[in-house]
């Protein structure tokens, strides 16, 4: 029987917990540090409404028939005005319009994965790049990673050992640790792509939710250009899920020119093209320039809703319970002290009425049972509190 | 260097050249015969209007924010509705929404093929459902067909011999043939894959462009329910393009329990979930029962539209091309006589204005260069006998 050849390859491969715990945390007596959704305060649904019967108006030609797998070519050009924005070069025949950043990663995964290669990704890291790099047979390394992300010299070290085929990471406020990957390390790593011949997969969905707008670090497909060699082996990725409506389901990828044919066609093998209609949504959403206006109350909203996390977790739960405070995105990484294991703990929680995300699932190898990843983007700043407060009446 | 074994895996697998034609079909003076795009008349710009609105409003908290992997809930029930209208009945929990049927047929790919799995199809069969199978390494063998879709004697003879995985088939007014398979085929069909213990991929995105209604049968995931062991062997799969608008994106499989969890998990990893905005907003439309007061219609523009195409090339080429009568779907499936290569020809007919696809790309092993597919969806009556003149002018 066939059975156990599928039994074979769907081994070790389950389902998201954050895809089944999103389930439970619709009964509405939940409150969810869970999932990494966006706060319904903060999607401009009134701006997307307009976007919306502009795309099923004026652009119903575009919107309801076929398109190109590249990408509806409104889109790609307002992906160029973004990029810019971050200060990243890049041309429309560069960028292919994705069904969301996951399906980039999957598409990479496809094009350049054989059974038994070698990735590198950050050490923990987000749970659904471990998810595609299980289902192509891929061996997963991690790199430990620290506040300033990826140890690059312990990358380096790695490199002189053993040739992976990709280096995929979360360069903004990763998924979970909230860590920035530093300049100089950001530096160090094309070095070391160059060198090597490996390519760099940088996921960037978080990058535009920084605390402070100073602070922001060009992507790897900027700092690139100034790199010898490194630009053929870098690959960007980013998404509006994060920062317009992830129900679109609309994200791009930029591409080095030797592999943008490859991907298209994997592309088209996948799901043809992205909706039109949300891509026309988008383009004219992002044309309105109604996300600019908005991402100052959008960081500023985070940043005080991962404040009233952290002072809660402090008051009421004090040591028994650690985190690195983090500068952007919508995750704070913490660690239970006193030997507490996060899956036993969250079904507990649960039964109590709140929800998170043990961490155990986002570590390529040896996981740490004691980490857990909070999200505060989803809750009002009440429900926040109360989370805590249920969270601290499960431990005691 | 690793480019070698990129360039194994990609080898045979290229860009669909319905989708490279796809982009000259965007010259304004083309006429295209090329494309299974549906005529933009018949496509319900007011209706669809209306359920985005209602997307964008009542349901904007779930159409922009992220959702289940299966798929919305509210269009899952009422593709429960519309599948009860075929003559099948399924649960919600039986059925899977994808990003196109395109999708669908890569995750069954993706789930249940091996490098060297055997797939039986129709020969000729869909290109790009080959272009898949040639992703994941399999080897395709086509089973003859004819006016009655394919050959079964010929399917039970090769069952004898060989031991596929799966078989895949248009069974309503095929693409390219536009045939459609027997009742008495089916239930030989279903017996066979009982027996056989192979699983029946049924595709069936043209079924209810039936020009006579009264001839529409029933699709294998009902008919099985009559034959002994023969359910958990089926999927169907069916979508949304064809009948309402391919920018939706939005197609579904109803699936056998055994498959469905592993489907669904390949679908997360892939891109997560559909476009909940698409979602929302198929839900809806599909609500407002607006589909089935439009079929009538839409049943009647394309069997005058294939009258039309059938009289100019009959009036116009004579005994240079030869076709069965279609009886639904989008399709003409033509021969060209006197030994016309239709790839030498196609470049050539471009150049006057008019665009076929040759058929060569649709047979799994030895292609006939003679079959072009002609399609009389998208050119309005005048531009049909435009291009057929056109046709016959290059052909002289």
């Amino acid at each position: 029987m066939f059975e156990d050849r599928l039994a074979q390859r769907m081994q070790g491969v389950q389902t998201s917990p954050v895809r089944e715990l999103l389930k439970l945390a619709q009964r509405p007596d939940i409150i969810s540090f869970a999932g990494g959704l966006p706060d319904p305060e903060l999607i401009d649904t009134e701006g997307l409404a307009e976007a919306t019967a502009y795309a099923t108006g004026e652009q119903a030609r575009h919107a309801w028939q076929y398109g190109t797998t590249e990408g509806f070519m409104p889109l790609r050009e307002q992906i160029v005005r973004l990029m810019a924005t971050r200060g990243a070069s890049v041309t429309p025949a560069e960028l292919l319009v994705t069904t969301g950043s996951q399906q980039g990663i999957d598409l990479i995964g496809r094009v350049m994965l054989d059974p038994g290669d070698v990735v590198v990704v950050e050490r923990p890291t987000y749970l659904a790049a471990l998810q595609v790099f299980g289902l192509y047979q891929a061996r997963v390394e991690g790199i430990e990673g620290d506040a300033e992300g990826m140890r690059t010299d312990l990358l380096e070290a790695f490199l002189e050992r053993e040739r992976p085929k990709m280096i995929y990471l979360i360069t903004n406020f990763s998924n979970p640790t909230g860590a920035t990957l530093s300049l100089e390390r950001r530096r160090h790593l094309l070095e070391l792509a160059a060198r090597h011949g490996v390519m760099v997969i940088e996921d960037d969905p978080y990058g535009e939710l920084v605390f402070d707008a100073q602070a922001s670090l060009p992507p790897l497909w900027a700092l690139a250009d100034e790199v010898p060699g490194a630009k053929p082996w870098t690959v960007y990725l980013s998404s509006l899920s994060k920062i317009v409506a992830p129900g679109l389901r609309v994200a791009w990828m930029a591409l080095p020119e030797w592999l943008y044919g490859k991907v298209t066609i994997a592309k088209q093998a996948t799901d043809l093209h992205t909706s039109t209609l949300s891509q026309a949504t988008a383009a004219h959403y992002l044309a309105s320039d109604r996300l600019h206006a908005r991402l100052p109350h959008m960081r500023a909203t985070y940043r005080e809703k991962a404040g009233v996390l952290m002072s809660a977790l402090r008051s009421r739960l004090g040591g028994a319970i650690t985190f690195e405070e983090p500068r952007g995105g919508m995750f704070v990484w913490a660690r239970f002290a006193g030997g507490v294991d996060a899956s036993v703990l969250a079904p507990r929680a649960i039964a109590s009425g709140v929800m998170f995300l043990p961490g155990h699932s986002f570590f390529a190898g040896e996981p740490d049972h004691a980490r857990v990843r909070l999200s505060y983007s989803l809750p009002d700043r009440a429900g926040i509190e109360e989370g805590v407060r249920r969270l601290a009446s499960v431990m005691d």
